[in-house]
């Protein structure tokens, strides 16, 4: 037996024994090597056979861990309700009440900490403008917005293999504001619209604002929107628009594939469904290949495309913007009458950074963060929630969709972690009509710390007593 | 006769001659006595005598001017259609995309030049905010937005007379949001909504895209909303709201007064009208007097109050708020699944802009300024343009209403202008169903100078064309 062998299998007992548990950290190389009297190189090849053998991961900067067993996937589920019908769904409001709180550790929200943002370098962009242009920053943009940004927004689309001309192209205060001018420009009151199941809560408040019927198309954890079951609901009604997030969705994190994206725009094209994409997360793809928006296929008459930087530059600047195809005379109409126009100094200072700085450098290491603190809610639910616990495995975006077992209400954990200054967000919150009560969305956005290993400790004893199984 | 009598004679002589035309340069003191040969404090004598006669008028720093003979002002209109109908004027879309360039001289566009506003210390204000506070400054704002403004703004009503909470305000992305989530919170499609006539058309669009039926309510020049015909319309059909500009409305620049304020606010009371108050231009009464809002006559049960800073600190930064009284928790809401939030760096910018500076002194040379631009303006009409032009005599605001004589259509002028590069404002825009083809909207808002003169003199030419009528 070679020496590294020998110094992995004492780990690799300690790890069947449980000693070392899922997740937690393996000594440093050095530590190895001192502990067992051997070399640094051997310590090294100690740890490359766990990895090899599936019992030990590298994290980057941070060293090697006991790695978890991974738990299973949610699977995917068809709404309670099958037919179209408004938005009813009380949680919308109460839930988002209670978590109007400045003190809790942001579990619900997904969106990443400011830390892992480019501060500094819109700071720069934001002072510069303020001294070189500070009349246009604070006079009025044209409701359309500025053309600098417009432009270089039309050249990212054309990275992703879409054909977006600048003119088409509306800047508003974040994606969903592009996804309620979109609302508004295509559906009319009583309109039936098609929403994913589980999808972000607040395209259902702005669907149900506008009286607007929903219909519900599963979206399934590692594959995305079921294109099959879309075609079918096409087929039984007449639905005028489809609101989507093909690229990591939210809460699932899962990517539609390219042939599912095309056959889901033929589909809406040939039935007269105006798809309103929310491609917010796009950007975010843990495996560093940005996948192509909707409007790929497309050439602007079914797909109005939506985007934002606040998921990777900054939220509170509140800067997004709708690729409107033959709706964007209509929409910048909307745009003026609802605003009057978006706020100058920040279309500039956007501006200013996307032609000074390398936007994709920033975006490699967010995504390895968000990819990284992924894992690291995977390895803590292993580690410390209820064995059965299902976890769904994103592909990109900034959240975790958690199952619970045993049937549990995750309505009552939530109570109880707000009672600990801990934020999460129930899976009531993602459906039309409240299903996903044994579910909940954690955000990969946070900076991990000992706060967080903490509250995931603490969570998944809340967990293990509200579905009666045994925390691990 | 005393010898400033006889200067003053020779002076008279010459306008009455025409050979100094209204609103002309009269030479300076120092002129004058040169070439009198007598004293300056003779000639200033003189000045005072002509001023006293109503002769002349004293401009701050610019010396005196012949005085004009005043236009008479337009009388009020009753609308050519007094049942309830939808929004149906085509000049809302047209006449918006013909004024969607950037090279005009701006005289359609009622909004003070950037030279107007307090630049460096806005520029100040956001810059200490991006050193102090950078991370508050880039991340999400509550959806009602930072607290500290609201604090302030609660303030400010206090000042003027109105109990609002800061609780009860959510900031906006200015005025015109804030009007759409009011609509949003209180009317549905269908409903049947008062606005004065004449009125800001992006408050006609707002009402049209929301499927509203409007009535409308005479507002007069030099008086305001007519109350007495505003319950007469409540008495005979049901009003859900009224969308009222009670302080400088646009276009006209009235001021409805205290006494017709609270007959207004019980009156919508006693009908169960909730009443959307666009407060956007009570700062900046020409005389100084700031008039209370119709908030001061209610408690928050029928009255939403709408503001903004965009006329009187910074446009492009889009900051307004809605005092939203018993809708205020609705208002934060739909402030929430619109658009999730304000712009977190401007809220704290204008927060701190609001301590650090005197925002009543700007307010005061701004205010002076707007009224020695109405009097130009004012002047340069009885003196270009043809003699039966009826001019507005605004009590504050931006903007002068203009009626042409001999049934000229304004749309004819309007189209003259744009090939010369000047920008105006038709009346058609003021109405829901194209009324006012003879007015026309001037911004008193530009800094006055010589390229303003020549448009002027170049617009009554046009006037008088169109007109039939003899330019002067």
């Amino acid at each position: 037996m070679l020496l590294y062998e020998r110094v992995a299998a004492t780990l690799r007992a300690q790890i069947t024994r449980g000693t070392l548990r899922a997740g937690e950290r393996l000594p440093s190389v050095r530590q190895l090597a001192q502990g067992h009297g051997v070399s640094t190189a051997t310590a090294v090849q100690t740890y490359l056979q766990l990895e090899r053998e599936g019992l030990a991961v590298a994290r980057p900067r941070s060293g090697f861990f006991v790695r978890a067993a991974t738990p299973a996937a949610p699977a995917a589920r068809l709404p309670r309700r099958r037919a179209p019908g408004e938005v009813d769904n009380p949680a919308l409001r109460s839930v988002m009440e209670l978590l109007a709180r400045s003190d809790l550790l942001p579990l619900h929200s997904a969106t990443p900490a400011p830390d892992l943002l480019p501060r500094a370098a819109l700071t720069g962009s934001l002072s510069r403008c303020l001294r070189r242009t500070s009349a246009a920053a604070l006079d009025y943009a044209p409701p359309q917005g500025h053309f600098a940004l417009r432009r270089l927004l039309a050249q990212r689309y054309a990275q992703v293999g879409a054909e977006v001309s600048a003119e088409e192209i509306v800047l508003t205060g974040g994606a969903m504001e592009a996804i309620n001018l979109s609302l508004r420009a295509v559906t009319s009151p009583g309109d039936v619209v098609i929403v994913e199941t589980p999808t972000y809560h607040g395209i259902l408040q702005a669907v149900a604002a506008m009286r607007l019927k929903v219909l519900e198309v599963p979206t399934r954890p590692g594959q995305g929107i079921d294109v099959a079951r879309l075609e079918q609901l096409l087929q039984q009604t007449a639905v005028r628009a489809a609101v989507l997030v093909p690229n990591f969705n939210n809460p699932l994190g899962s990517l539609t594939c390219d042939a599912d994206k095309r056959a889901l725009v033929e589909s809406c094209d040939r039935h007269g469904t105006v798809i309103i994409e929310d491609d917010i997360y796009g950007d975010l793809a843990w495996s560093g290949q940005r996948p192509s928006p909707l409007r790929r296929w497309d050439d602007g008459s079914t797909v109005i495309s939506c985007g934002s930087f606040s998921k990777v530059l900054a939220p509170g600047l509140r800067l997004g913007w709708v690729a409107g195809g033959q709706w964007s005379e209509v929409l910048a109409r909307a745009k003026f009458f609802t605003t009057v126009g978006g706020n100058s100094l920040t279309q500039l200072a956007i501006a200013d950074y996307l032609q000074r700085h390398d936007l994709e450098r920033h975006l490699r290491r967010l995504r390895r963060t968000l990819a990284d603190n992924g894992q690291r809610l995977h390895d803590a639910i292993a580690r410390y929630w209820p064995a059965e616990t299902r976890v769904s495995e994103p592909q990109g975006g900034l959240s975790l969709w958690v199952e619970l077992p045993g049937g549990a209400d995750s309505r009552v954990l939530f109570e109880q972690a707000l009672n600990r200054g801990i934020g999460t967000s129930p899976g009531v919150l993602f459906s039309s009509h409240g299903d996903y009560v044994d579910c909940l969305r954690l955000s990969c956005g946070l900076v991990w710390d000992e706060r967080m290993d903490h509250a995931m400790r603490e969570l998944g004893k809340m967990a293990a007593a509200s579905s009666n199984c045994p925390s691990l």
